[in-house]
């Protein structure tokens, strides 16, 4: 069993099945909730998961993060749309050499991060999960779910592979998720970014599963013209390269991925703000802050920055 | 009295408000109908205008081309998704020394008729008019209405003012519509781009009245870029400029409008097909032949198609 204690920030369809899952193979997990903490506090968690249901009738559940303990691996999984709350919910619940395990979407979060417990602290954790909340306390794991985890470096350098990547990978394998490696937080960010921006923001945008927009000429063409878009912004705002090969393969993965929803649809329809500032804002900032252009990643951004303001405001944790 | 006969190939809001009232002012005005043809025959036209109501109770109405008589002017008013069948619709109707005056929004349409009579025949009608058709034979005229005339050419030269156009523009003025007379039908046409795509498109896209768009940041910088990228297109394909002052004061015009509905918005919200092909298919071809950069417009078209395919279809005529 792990020697080290984790705080989940953020008990959604992401902290609630990672958690959830670390719960159950004996780690000590504290999870911090907002609407749902008196629920899963009087009842606990269920998790009806493709890889096994199962309920923990008892978890540790807070309301507020300054009634935690202190832990070693503060894992944050609110949606970034809540992100200028970082400081108060990650400051009380950190432990003095304890790490911040960024499980969130999108580019320039590890930075906020850094800011709050300095950049030695701070480690990403790039998700590949298809899960929602369904109810209180109750998470509805669909598919995937692994984790690539990659140190955080102020000056954006690779970090290579450290010792408390692959004890923290441990506890997540011995929790049943896959873990892989990362060398480079920077690259890991960016290659994610290429599935994201298309298929998170073309779904929602056309209110369409991921289904639909590979299946029609058009939106499938504008999903290749962003992938490029993204991996020429890589390629020119940090030096990372990301071959054809890899969109190619991102192409023919998500050909197969029948009717599946992205956060970012999920969100709209639920009426939440959408994550566009993490995952377009922030690309389209690094970008232009190297005069890279992007006129297709921009069009989306604004789009999707009219959609969201129309939208009707649901609880962002 | 005009000596002039006129067709007016649809009678919808736009072919019913300008046939209308150049019926009403005394020209010979036969209108071809499709799903309205019994009604309009039966109890005639009704115009409900900002600038005053009326009724026509008898018009020349048809429900096939082959029975209308030979015209000297053949108004094209059908919506551009039905110009599959301009050749049968424009054929029968036609007197030999007559002309076609295409009301038609989009680029390119003059060519395809020229195919049709030959291209001394052809002349195009920009229609600047807020007019929908909202029952059988019941045209609701809401604003605007002028038409700038221009003759076509197959080399794509300006033309100069005409006498025919002045005769046929003097039979529209009689019937108390304004006339803009250019002597450039490609700039006149571009000119024309530079509102109808940025507002007809995102308008569509978002489903929000212009109002909407102009009033939120983000949509209105983008269609401000999108004004910009076909002012680019319509210099680099074709050699004409269009100033950054025309931008503006369209800007200034449009944030004016208060809560209007394009054809396109009007189009799509009925679950009738969109004039995409027309408006945004024609100018990228226009571009991509001349290696000029259209990716916003490119985008979206891209993402006008996939909404229009998964639109259930009306009428078109």
């Amino acid at each position: 069993m792990s020697q080290r204690r984790y705080a989940m920030i953020g008990t959604g369809g992401l902290g609630g099945f990672y958690g959830g899952r670390l719960a159950r193979s004996g780690c000590d997990v504290h999870f911090l909730l907002h609407g749902d903490y008196e629920h899963v506090r009087d009842h606990g968690l269920r998790v009806d998961s493709v890889e096994g249901d199962f309920v923990l009738p008892s978890v540790h559940a807070y309301g507020r993060a300054a009634d935690m303990p202190r832990c070693d691996v503060v894992a944050v999984a609110i949606k970034t749309t809540a992100n200028d709350m970082l400081g108060e919910l990650i400051g009380p619940v950190i432990a003095d050499d304890g790490v911040v395990l960024v499980l969130q979407n999108g580019l320039g979060i590890e930075e906020q991060v850094a800011e709050i417990v300095g950049p030695s602290r701070v480690m990403g954790g790039l998700c590949f999960l298809c899960s929602s909340k369904v109810g209180p306390g109750h998470i509805r794991h669909l598919d995937y779910g692994y984790i690539t985890l990659a140190e955080y470096d102020s000056l954006h350098r690779p970090k290579g592979i450290t010792d408390r990547m692959r004890a923290i990978g441990g506890d997540f394998q011995a929790a049943g998720i896959r873990i892989n490696y990362a060398e480079d937080l920077v690259l890991a960010r960016w290659r994610k970014l290429i599935w994201n921006i298309p298929f998170n923001g073309l779904t929602a945008l056309l209110d369409a599963t991921v289904d639909l927009v590979m299946a029609d000429e058009y939106s499938r063409a504008f999903a290749e013209g962003l992938m490029r878009e993204v991996a020429g912004a890589a390629l020119c705002a940090t030096g990372r390269e990301i071959p054809e090969a890899f969109i190619r393969s991102q192409l023919d993965d998500t050909a197969r991925m029948a009717s599946y929803s992205p956060s970012m649809l999920l969100d709209h329809r639920a009426g939440r703000p959408m994550e566009i500032e993490a995952i377009f804002g922030a690309a389209l900032r690094a970008a232009a802050g190297a005069g890279c252009p992007t006129p297709q990643i921009e069009t989306m951004y604004r789009l999707l920055k009219f959609m969201d303001k129309r939208n009707p405001r649901g609880t962002t944790i």
